[in-house]
């Protein structure tokens, strides 16, 4: 049977999703813990690798495993090694053909920035504290010119060799209460740092460093260096994987 | 001058607010970080005595410098060494003969439960998990029998030999928003331990385990095995001192 886990996990800890020789990873971490509950190593599958220090609150993987295992029981078990720093929300058995990655139809991140004077102790983790103000008149305007189906090869970190870096930006918002300014980009799949660099830019944006309007020339330049600094990882957040047709709200599986 | 220095800290990495040898603690790494900048030892007062892993929002400390000493400048430098684990909110020159624990006139603390199935990675430093139902209607009956100016020798860790286990505990409430439940507890002070002792009660009767009629007979027995266990440090954090007549909304200091 195919089981579909849904996480949430604090990523300081870690360096990233992927499995790497000699480095706490999250993938690394939940594959120990699944091969100690089912004494065999399933092969994940997962919606958003995400980076060194990027956390997540609706990560989605994805595995197969005998039809005899009871996932109630999975569950527990792996809470009771992993919680809280990595914690399974749910667990439950997929359609035959589900694919964490291959079936995702869309990834939601939320971008956490805090302007005040001062970080917060109880928030520092998962908040990129970025003090001064910020105008989120200009940063609208330039997420406007970002939204759509575009080549990111600009807000692309290493422009991957031959791969195509065109994905169609679905939402790109951002929206202030107090000092906390969040940033939500939803994109049917994004390009490696392609959120920390879309953020980065809206940062210098509402900074008054760049012009919303130059926008359309920072994408038509399809060179990393046009699109400036990006905001550093732990202020980035997954936080939901859309499973279903494009742009619907119910999910086919 | 007499500085009045508000904090806020995450107590998880603290041996709790008051210095002791080869113990890393709140006073102690905030002292060091202060005569970093001043090139003297201030003798500091604090209001809420912390315990080892408990938080604050809003601890104040006073303590005594030159004069010439820019506040400004000590705020900026404090923060550059501490934060964010330890945040310097406001840094002010107090009025004669402020005492930042003499002169407070009341402790607000908050105690922070998560009651739903799996812990949150993104608060679990906070908040004590805590699965499983808990009746409001109960544990605010509790409180209510709670509320007054009482013995709390039977909330007090340890009975301190001789000194007086008398306060006034203005209020205790509880509050519930989904999983979360929270208690907020103010008195003029606390005895060592009282507000976990108070929350470890509430939850024993939240969960059906105790009667919220027994309430007068465990204060009356002036006996800490009369009260239960003592609810986990992670959960607390001190949010408020008030500076001003007894129970008056505005401050004299």
């Amino acid at each position: 049977m195919i089981v579909r886990c849904t996480l949430a996990y604090d990523g300081t800890g870690f360096r990233g999703w992927a499995r790497q020789r000699d480095q706490r990873t999250v993938q690394g971490v939940l594959e120990a813990a699944l091969q100690r509950f089912l004494r065999d190593t399933p092969r994940l599958s997962v919606a958003g690798r995400t980076d060194a220090g990027v956390h997540a609150r609706g990560q989605v993987v994805s595995f197969d495993v005998a039809d005899t295992v009871d996932l109630a029981r999975l569950h527990r078990a792996v809470n009771a090694m992993l919680a809280p720093e990595i914690v399974v929300i749910d667990v439950r058995a997929a359609p035959p053909g589900f694919d964490a990655r291959g079936s995702a139809t869309a990834r939601e991140y939320r971008y956490r920035i805090d302007a005040g004077p001062w970080p917060d102790p109880f928030t520092a983790r998962f908040v990129w504290h970025r003090p001064g103000a910020l105008s989120l008149g200009p940063m609208r305007a330039a997420a406007r010119h970002l939204v759509g189906e575009h080549d990111f090869a600009s807000f692309c970190r290493r422009p991957p060799g031959g791969s195509s870096t065109v994905r169609r930006l679905e939402r790109l918002s951002v929206s202030r209460s107090g000092d906390r300014v969040e940033v939500l980009a939803r994109a049917n799949a994004f390009v490696h740092q392609m959120v920390r660099a879309l953020v980065g830019m809206l940062v210098a944006v509402g900074e008054r460093g760049r012009d919303p309007d130059e926008m359309p020339q920072v994408l038509a330049a399809r060179d990393r260096s046009a699109a400036g600094p990006v905001a550093p990882a732990h202020g980035l957040t997954l936080e939901r994987v859309v499973y279903g047709r494009r742009r619907a709200a119910d999910q086919r599986f």
